[in-house]
């Protein structure tokens, strides 16, 4: 039914299986940083319109591929569409962030929440197949949502924040109001990743972006307990491939012992964690994704390049490592950094593997 | 001269000797949070003629003091006066954050950066010495000042940032150039904390706010190092006392054993490192400050006085602990859950030393 995988060194890496080289995919690679990416979003109309059209999202999601030597493409979409399908009435005001029109902040409305309907999300398994086919076997297509905490925050406080100041509130006044959001968001989350794998992701990655403002003890019972809930309900094989399984927590070094236990597949790291103490830390438990600060693309190439090796030499010569950014790619990004660091990547990897 | 001080907890704390009960005291004490701070901010007509005027400085350094029973004082001032005292024109526009006049974004800039001249910081060794009076031995006066990275981060940015773009563009690109603004920092720094500890400092923090946000690496090199440097120029004794050292780096939680290894009296932790795991890392080398989220204060006082016993029991029932929480007080807190907080600490840090 789908194209055999030309370059399966992405999947291979994420099962800490040998690779050739290294294999990198960028972190928001399908974005503002790209002139194309603006063009189609210009001609989308707003960043909605861009995300709930399969055939702007296969375009978009393609495009970084056709620039630069990449090993996996990852779903257009937004971490988002889950709570909007909820109800919450997402919206995108230009220049700013997301914003709901109706954000969670009393036992009314949480005890009101549902897990969605999910054909009210198709527009995002229609993009998943429809980039699935559109790859025809080139690399593999990367799901993703949002994880139940990163979802919370944004739903009780109805867009970004600087400290978290609403969710926390309920999170230390009304615990119990807290997990049942939580229990919601973590069965919405695990039938909708579910629903990308029917529908052709072949690895899925939970975002737990604000996992990291947590206190150590509010971050295991707020966060991890339903990102490890989700987890335990993901389909593991489909079409009788492994779905390999990503966690990203964005400030959790603290915690990384506790979320190599939740026994994803990956656990993708920061720019704050060396890897090579991050592997002393867990082992070969799990393989790891990351980890260079996306401003070092703002320097030249020289710089680029060595801090690609200083990354790659950190984690070292074993299987098991994809290499990513820490976060995602800057829109101020210039385009042509990015083609040094991917290029250096499989260059230098290949010759870092090479050694005895 | 100086009145005897009546309340030596926290500095005997700093120093790992033993006290009655835990010491606390809150970062951003004196705030926005205490109407009566409201009140003098008023009257002063802005943010920076309060912070220039020794006579509001010390009012405001006392205002909690009044409330609640703190066992130390924080002068009350702003992390940017010396790159102001440098020549960077600082101002704050009302609800927004500091801003510079003339950010340092070029090789010309930075070099013409010098220490400056330690006159123009006078009214806050006036105030230092004004406030030290008026404590007349109540608790002890803690004096402060941001580290070399956390200066050099608004130096370069202008203002507050989310993603650190230029400076870290300048680190990455230029990093002979960030070096040298950090030595010209670091020798600016240790000049002023030297005259505060002059004027009546009796401990000294240097606020690392931005060191979290650097990578693996580029930590060590251009935070730290020149924390160290700073350290190392610090009187360790001003008539006839020790002056204890803390060094808070926000988001250190991944470089604590380094942090600890540059020997600082006290380590500032934020809520995402548990103490007691602090603890089995470094062991007992160093005071630990620390570490409660903020956020917990706009829980109720149940909530409030479990997470406080939380916080001391992960320290555990030894000497060198000093409560604190984990950044700067919100200036949304109630102010009556600041009491239950100061005197939950005292009275659950008595029952916890006296456990067998």
């Amino acid at each position: 039914m789908h194209a055999p995988l030309q370059n399966d060194s992405f999947l291979r890496a994420c099962l800490r299986q040998p690779t050739a080289h290294t294999p990198v995919w960028l972190m928001r690679q399908a974005g503002r940083y790209l002139p194309e990416y603006r063009a189609t979003r210009a001609r989308a109309g707003s960043f909605m319109a861009l995300a709930t059209n399969p055939d702007f999202a296969t375009e978009v999601t393609l495009q970084p591929l056709d620039r630069y030597a990449l090993d996996a493409a990852i779903l257009f979409s937004d971490i988002l569409t889950v709570p909007d399908a909820m109800g919450l009435g997402l919206s995108f005001a230009d220049g700013e962030g997301p914003r709901f029109a109706h954000p969670l902040r009393d036992e009314t409305a949480v005890a009101k929440l549902e897990v969605p309907d999910m054909n009210k999300l198709r527009y995002v398994f229609d993009a998943v197949a429809s980039i699935r086919k559109a790859l025809n076997g080139r690399v593999p297509l990367i799901g993703f949502s949002g994880s139940p905490w990163t979802l919370a925050c944004y739903m009780v406080e109805g867009a970004g924040s600087t400290d978290y100041r609403l969710v926390k509130t309920m999170l230390y006044s009304r615990p119990n109001l807290m997990h049942r959001m939580l229990e919601v968001n973590a069965a919405a989350v695990a039938q909708y990743l579910n629903a990308q794998i029917e529908a052709g992701a072949q690895a899925v990655m939970i975002f737990d972006s604000w996992g990291g403002v947590l206190a150590d003890g509010a971050f295991q019972q707020f966060s991890l307990a339903y990102t490890r809930r989700v987890l335990e309900q993901l389909k593991r094989e489909h079409a009788g491939q492994r779905i390999p399984q990503i966690v990203f927590t964005k400030g959790g070094g603290p915690w990384l012992e506790e979320i190599a236990a939740a026994q994803p597949d990956v656990v993708g790291l920061d720019w704050t964690v060396n890897l090579g103490a991050a592997r002393a830390r867990i082992g070969d438990q799990v393989a790891l994704q990351g980890n260079i600060d996306p401003n070092v693309l703002f320097a030249g190439a020289a710089q680029i390049r060595a801090e690609v090796a200083r990354t790659l030499a950190s984690f070292g010569a074993a299987t098991g490592h994809i290499f990513n950014l820490g976060h995602g790619i800057s829109q101020h990004t210039p385009p042509e950094n990015v083609a040094v660091l991917v290029d250096a990547v499989h260059e230098l990897s290949t010759g870092l593997r090479a050694r005895p």
